[in-house]
């Protein structure tokens, strides 16, 4: 019943720096759960090499995938492809897969000419990478490392072609509405999660000026866990807490 | 010259399982943007205790200033200032005026009763914990480790009392706007990038039907630096790929 697990590096100086903010991150946790796969962290990082191959290495190493967002481009700030190679500890290669599906984009767009080496420097990948998906747009797999392109309607339409390698279940989810303030019902919650750990708890208060202070969060990929868990919280609770529930 | 550099930890389980987006990253990129402050990285992990850990260790050894985001309510699931001290070295000590802060509140929306005791855990803090700004909502400040609520609008009137601490100047960035695809221009971008490594120099591609093909930007603290970045960026792209210049 373990969820398979994923981590999201995010090459962004210009997220960084607030030029434009990054959309892949939300979008890719929303995918992620509807497919039942754990996002266990998102690393924003600057375009630097050794900054990449750090958080490349780091969280390779502790998640089932890890999507890279951003930085595969031809200019002098397009860094990850390097350093997912020298994370993987594997060097660079020309993909003559790649050669060839950017040559023919670059036939589409600029009529005969063969493209410039800067476009080929596109195609220099970790020795190993595996092209999937669209073969005119590949996504690039190499071990557990899968590079996306950083504008969010290739990564989405790059993410989607791989999806159905991820292997996870949808995730089940309780939300109970409360009427009283988090510090009032923090004992019974911190009983209910100790004795319920199949099920994960969460508790968000809200200062919206809407009807509930609090929303209590209860979720497993395993319906019967959420089920026991809620169950046991609805019967921790004091009854004029409750304002309602949703699910699971 | 160079630029006082932070890091954010966001401690969102709420984020990464798509709950919740994260609004503070977006907003303390821009804020310390206009200060004049480097952000270093933004790193969201679970609320897990070792995984804060590790990420608040990691990155307050490399920047200036580390802020984290949630994870200071009285909940079972609120366990960043436990994180912090241990990635201090420190004990978790309760903190008088804290107790007298959370205290006065607790009167304001309670009447008389004294605040429970999982409203006092909120007030163990890492020893040598400081309290700045607003007394009556203090912001929390442990060696170069700033503990920001995860709520917004909490969070923005923390980080606002303690901004002028952190002693920055504002960057100046000019902007290309180019008729032509990056792969066109990645040489000579690369060329200007090397000979004036003061200004950093970013390649964003855009694809929305939009006048231009690619925007550039130079930026700096030193304006100096963006205008003889700039002069040598203009004389060594083609005339017809520049469309127009804003800034510096």
């Amino acid at each position: 019943m373990r969820a398979p697990t994923a981590s999201l590096v995010v090459v962004g100086s210009e997220v960084l720096s607030a030029k434009v903010p990054d959309e892949n991150g939300p979008w890719l946790a929303g995918r992620l759960r509807q497919l039942g796969v754990e996002l266990r962290a998102v690393a924003t990082v600057a375009d630097r090499l050794d900054e990449i191959v750090e958080a490349v290495d780091r969280e390779r190493r502790r998640v089932g995938w890890l999507f890279t967002s951003g930085g595969v481009g031809p200019t002098h700030d397009d860094l990850t492809l390097a350093a997912v190679a020298r994370a993987l500890g594997r060097p660079l290669v020309r993909h003559p897969g790649l050669v060839e599906a950017y040559a023919a984009l670059h036939r589409r767009h600029h009529g005969g000419a063969p493209p410039p080496d800067a476009a080929l420097r596109m195609a220099d990948v970790p020795e190993g990478t595996e092209l999937l998906g669209d073969q005119g747009y590949p996504t690039l797999r190499c071990s557990n490392v899968v590079m996306l392109p950083g504008v969010p309607r290739f990564f989405r339409y790059q993410f989607d072609r791989v999806a159905t390698l991820l292997g996870g279940a949808p995730f089940r989810l309780a939300v109970v509405f409360l009427a009283v303030a988090e510090e009032q019902i923090a004992a019974p919650l911190a009983a209910v999660a100790r004795a319920h750990p199949r099920a994960e708890l969460g508790s968000y208060p809200q200062f919206d000026g809407g009807d509930h202070q609090v929303r209590l969060t209860v979720e497993s990929r395993d319906l019967g866990a959420v089920e026991r868990a809620l169950a046991a919280l609805l019967a921790a609770l004091p009854t004029e807490a409750v304002l309602r529930v949703q699910g699971p």
